[in-house]
């Protein structure tokens, strides 16, 4: 296919020229049935899909163009955004000076909650722009997927919990086949090292983690019901009720948006302000509401009888790789860099879940952290996927009101762009993975968190973002997270979590340290005594030499740890000071984190997947690649004459026997009635036993589900193609080519 | 292989026999180097392996011959084992005819807990006259599954907590293999309805359940220090100190053993009279203790930020299926029978977890309900499997201290042991998946539930029963639960949990409904309108019948749901007689469930494939069988010759292409010594390359773990036979006829 700038008009007239040349359509006639433009095609959305029809009536073949458009190419919709675009950078350039100028905390934060406001903006009009989102009906999506039992609410017999789903039969089945692929794609191929972690996580673990005191939503109760609102939710509700109201002051309504601009940024004392300024009361029943609680998103239990062990449902995966890096480095081999993975179930206690599988109270992630070298983080393979092209939105871009650019990866790593090697091979096989499971690729971009979105210790992040009716949502992060966990692990039990490098050379250091007399620490200190010995384990170097000065000047030393103070004496420490060779250094190894949202991308994939067949709106479809489909197979006999019954047995048994999972259905609908029920839940292929079936030699019919073009099949055969069909060794194409085409019209569903 | 009845010597001149006959060994010499007795030969277990290796010494030949013996075939063990199993049978009677004469429960029970001890004495003694379990080494094992991370304590930096593990890499990727073997078995070959539901679960549905309720043990605590102690195990170690006091009287030490045997049946006072009679203090402080406190074995936390919902970690993942009964059944298109089934963690908060994997808090299940007429549960596909031998443990031998005995399906339910088609079709596929996945023939048992252990729904149950150095423990449960929880269900939500059953031919009913005024119901009782109405849903015809003659009688009725009366009066309830033709019937199924405990089939499996190296008890070795061990194959240079890399890489990606999981160990210790390393890790095959595979046509070597032998195979063929050996598609012995042997003697671990 051509690459290079369009016009609608030319690109029309390229098509119908790359048709004519097409071999394959040589003696057929060349009717462009219809032209759709899928999606965003020239906004933050720089690439584009074309699909056209052609060939005779019978015959017709689909062909898919994808184009790569400049962002730039429509004059009319940069006329729009322009002013939203140049409103952005002039807050972004603010955000830039008061950094450099070093200006107080909270104005930083004010600006730069200004400037996610404007973002927002911009992005809420590109959006708008889009013509397929106005087409895609949710409402009916959902339908199919509660009424084919993809996943609904659960316990909804009891009336259900908000933030928790059951997945029936064909989510759960999508679900395993997701994850199966996923292992394939990361553990297999990388030979990552797959664990399995305990969920309930006592309340240390956490607290080293930092959930414990900083995982937390602010919130408001209901005096006298004590029915819970998100404090932000509430805030932003309440305003935009007063700037609708006629009677509302001009200056009132100013007020109010300034305000929700400024939430996201807002601390505990200032949304307590706009509370009682607004006089807040319970949306529901007019009570009043209390003081903002910071409310901890983690589930709390007892471990054990006793009521003593506090522990937490995990929030999630990471921490159960971290606490177990020793063992996992050892199993290594002791060499670095290698990858963990995990995939698990987390949980959130959200205050209010909403938005279906997007934000829920429990849910499975695959989590991989990759340790390295913190000044070595290339990679062997990157140079398998730099020419990757992928929709960047840099933190640079979105600071400066600018869309979305497609670059090479290869190129982003080289300028800079993204921090380093690994955490582009991750980026680009992320997406691999995504596009191989079904997210369509027009509708992925990877997006950099800005400076102040990132934990502190975060050295670059790029989130893989997918365009759905809810807008851009998060679906995978891909984090260097430097050597932050291993280092808080450290600390938090005196147990080194490191990697010994070796040196080029071996080289001779000087070496300080202090030695405890264990005997005199523990009469003295007694249970304290361990504390005493993992904090000196941890002394600097520096520590120790100004440690060994106070105690041979004042003869004791004053250590204090978490906020206890113990005083040591001459005779309970040694320092010993000498020189010694060593051949590898000790280091702390960077972890580069990929972090998959496992419903997160189901839902993505079922948005990107969500079809209506052309001049039916009744007749939807799912059309996942046949990799992830739930079923990969359908058998069907045309009727209920007993005499099909055989086939069906064989048919099965034959298929399971290649592990093609399947389903009969021999229920009384039309045919064309099964087709579609079958289309529902996404199974790509579909075998027909009819009444030329019965004749030998025994044949039967395979219908695909996208073009629902149909083959006719030796029956000894149809196993094992449909077997290469689900497992990617052939194409429909491929096979197609190779049989008969069958033509019987297919029946409409009633 | 012959089948009869072999004394030892006879048994060995036998194998001689066969192995002259057999036309591999024709022209070599027979010396039979080892016989192996694995098992309890003569006793509960009448199967036995014998094992023996002939041939030349470079081409030896390893036979197994599997032969049934008969259990009364040692006259020496059954004189010892008589006068224990006379001892059960007594007592049994014993409970028999309390029964029969319907003597008080609490008699009852007291005679089950002494059956219960003779049966624990009789099979104690059985078991420590097997010979094979006194070789086992428990703590070798231990220590090799640590070492290399199959897996160990949680969070053991932070110190830990009791019954909790991790799964390392190589435990992970074999539970994932287990895991897949089980879907494939169950889920893909039966076509069940696979679902994923939450973990987190509404304390409504729980207490509809029984777990609320039921699901507890009794525990006490130290006054001050507030340690827990399990009740039952803190009095019988206190009676056994006493017990084993030289200065306790005769009278005493008779006392504490009764009490001992008869703890089981012991209710909360029961044990509380006994903590006051021997005065029982805390054993680690000596403190006093409390009274006995039921302890519920759920961990339980609040759903959402109000605190108002309490929740529950599942105990089970059952109910995520029972409650989503009619989604289930509607996706099955109104037709029974059909199964669900579930992979999914569960907890249980136990007071003192104990025996690595059998005994934790948090646990991975796998479990199928499988829905059926209740009064027909005959299975399509029992045929296939009532010829298997199954060695069933029935309920009947063990109250008369018998043996388990091996017996054909079928015939066990022809006989009416197994209580139906459908239970006997699950155990006989049970134990396929449980001997294909490892588990050893000798070492499994199905037991019955005797009457007193069974819940009083279940029609029938049966445990697989697996031997291990904690004795038989149970790993999977089979039980027809009739149709208890959707009926429990049904009552608690007032949702009909039934399906439909179509009538041979229509019938005429008379039909009797009381019909709500729902108006003047919500008017007068408020919300609890809708719990009338559920109530007057369920309510029987002849309820219903006696409800409407009270109310033309006294003119009003006193419902009363949950212990509250409601008064209801004519003007709130019309009761409607008439006749209507029906063509299906409603009916609740009943359910058979197979429940697994996937980390106590994974421990057994363990066991019985830990083995030593003939003559050298350092070389420890997991034989897994490739379709679950962790990783199928090693990839080990002979040495870091720079010349071996390129053929690393391509192997390595050839093995990848067709799924195969490996593990390069290109590090510098021995072959023989990395060998060594890959047994440990129960990789079954090994490829090397060494310096013929430099050498034109390409080819490396094979190794199998098991039996040590090698081939040499073209380097363009060796991943394609890796795979169909990983994947079940060819057998060693098939390789090793079709390639040349490899005779480069393997060096010994150092």
């Amino acid at each position: 296919m051509p690459r290079g700038v369009f016009e609608p008009m030319k690109l029309l007239r390229s098509i119908h020229h790359l048709c004519r040349l097409s071999k394959t359509t040589s003696n057929c006639t060349f009717t462009p049935l219809t032209i759709n433009c899928n999606f965003a095609k020239h906004l933050c959305l720089p690439a584009c899909s074309y699909s056209t029809k052609w060939g005779t009536k019978k015959n017709h073949r689909t062909v898919k163009l994808n184009i790569f458009l400049d962002s730039m190419a429509d004059p009319q919709i940069e006329v729009i955004l322009a002013p939203l675009r140049a409103n952005v950078k002039e807050q972004g350039d603010l955000v830039r000076k008061l950094k450099a100028d070093g200006a107080p905390d909270l104005d930083i934060k004010k600006a730069v909650a200004e400037l996610k406001a404007r973002k927002k903006i911009l992005e809420d009009k590109e959006l708008s722009l889009v013509p397929d989102a106005a087409t895609f009906d949710r409402a009916k999506m959902e339908d199919l997927l509660k009424r084919r039992f993809f996943y609904d609410q659960s316990f909804a017999i009891y009336g259900g919990i908000t933030g928790q789903f059951d997945f029936g039969p064909m989510g759960c089945a999508f679900k395993a086949n997701l994850l199966q692929t996923w292992r394939q794609f990361f553990v297999l191929e990388e030979q990552m090292l797959e664990v399995d972690c305990s969920i309930l996580t006592p309340e240390t673990v956490l607290k080293a983690s930092g959930h414990v005191d900083r995982f937390a939503d602010l919130m408001t109760k209901d005096m006298k019901t004590g029915e819970c609102f998100r404090l932000d939710h509430l805030i932003k509700a309440h305003l935009e009720k007063i700037s609708a109201d006629k009677k509302t002051s001009n200056e009132t309504k100013a007020d109010c948006s300034d305000i929700i601009i400024k939430l996201d940024g807002m601390n505990k004392a200032e949304m307590a302000a706009v509370m009682v300024k607004f006089n807040m009361k319970s949306p529901l029943t007019g009570n009043d509401l209390t003081e903002p609680i910071e409310f901890n998103l983690m589930f709390g239990t007892q471990i054990g009888p006793s009521g003593l062990i506090k522990g937490f449902l995990r929030p999630e995966t990471a921490q159960g790789i971290f606490v177990n890096f020793k063992r996992l480095l050892e199993f290594n081999q002791g060499k670095l860099p290698f990858a963990a993975a995990q995939i698990g179930n987390a949980f959130r206690n959200e205050i209010s879940p909403r938005s279906g599988l997007i934000r829920v109270r429990e849910f499975t992630m695959a989590e991989i952290e990759h340790f390295c070298d913190p000044d070595d983080k290339k990679h062997p393979k990157f140079v398998d996927v730099a020419q990757t092209e992928m929709l960047l939105y840099s933190a640079c871009n979105q600071m400066d009101g600018k869309a979305a650019e497609r670059v090479k990866i290869g190129d982003a790593v080289e300028k800079g762009l993204v921090a380093n090697e690994t955490l582009g091979y991750f980026m680009a096989r992320i997406q691999m993975f995504l596009i191989q499971s079904g997210v369509e690729t027009t509708k992925l971009r990877f997006r950099q968190h800005m400076a102040n979105e990132m934990a502190h210790y975060a050295q670059d992040c790029w989130d893989a973002e997918c365009l759905t009716s809810y807008g851009w949502i998060e679906c995978v992060g891909c984090a260097d997270r430097s050597a932050y966990d291993l280092t808080q692990h450290t600390k938090a039990t005196g147990v080194r979590l490191a990697a010994e490098k070796k040196l080029p050379e071996p080289k001779v250091i000087d070496v300080v340290e202090a030695i405890p007399n264990k005997g005199l620490l523990g009469k003295t200190f007694k249970k304290d005594a361990k504390i005493i010995t993992d904090a000196l384990n941890l002394l600097s170097e520096s520590a120790v030499d100004d440690f060994d000065k106070q105690l041979q000047g004042k003869g004791s030393y004053d250590l204090v740890v978490d906020g206890k103070s113990f005083n040591l004496t001459k005779e309970m420490i040694e320092v010993k000071k000498y020189q010694k060779t060593i051949h590898v250094d000790e280091i702390t190894p960077s972890v580069i984190e990929p972090s998959f949202g496992v419903g997160r991308i189901m839902y993505a994939i079922f948005e990107h997947n969500f079809k209506m067949r052309e001049n039916d709106e009744q007749r939807t479809y799912l059309s996942l690649p046949s990799s992830v489909a739930p079923l990969k197979c359908s058998v069907l006999p045309l009727s209920s004459n007993v005499e099909f019954q055989p086939f069906i047995k064989k048919i099965s048994a034959a298929l399971t026997k290649v592990d093609v999972s399947h389903k009969v259905d021999d229920s009384s609908g039309s045919i064309g009635r099964r087709y579609a029920r079958t289309d529902e839940i996404a199974i790509p292929y579909g075998i027909t036993i009819d009444f030329d079936t019965l004749k030998e030699p025994h044949s039967v019919t395979l219908r695909e589900r996208d073009s629902m073009n149909q083959v006719r099949i030796p029956l000894e055969e149809i196993a094992q193609v449909i077997h290469e069909l689900s497992y990617n060794k052939t194409k429909w194409t491929i096979v197609e080519g190779k049989y008969p085409k069958f033509d019987q019209q297919e029946n409409k569903a009633t």
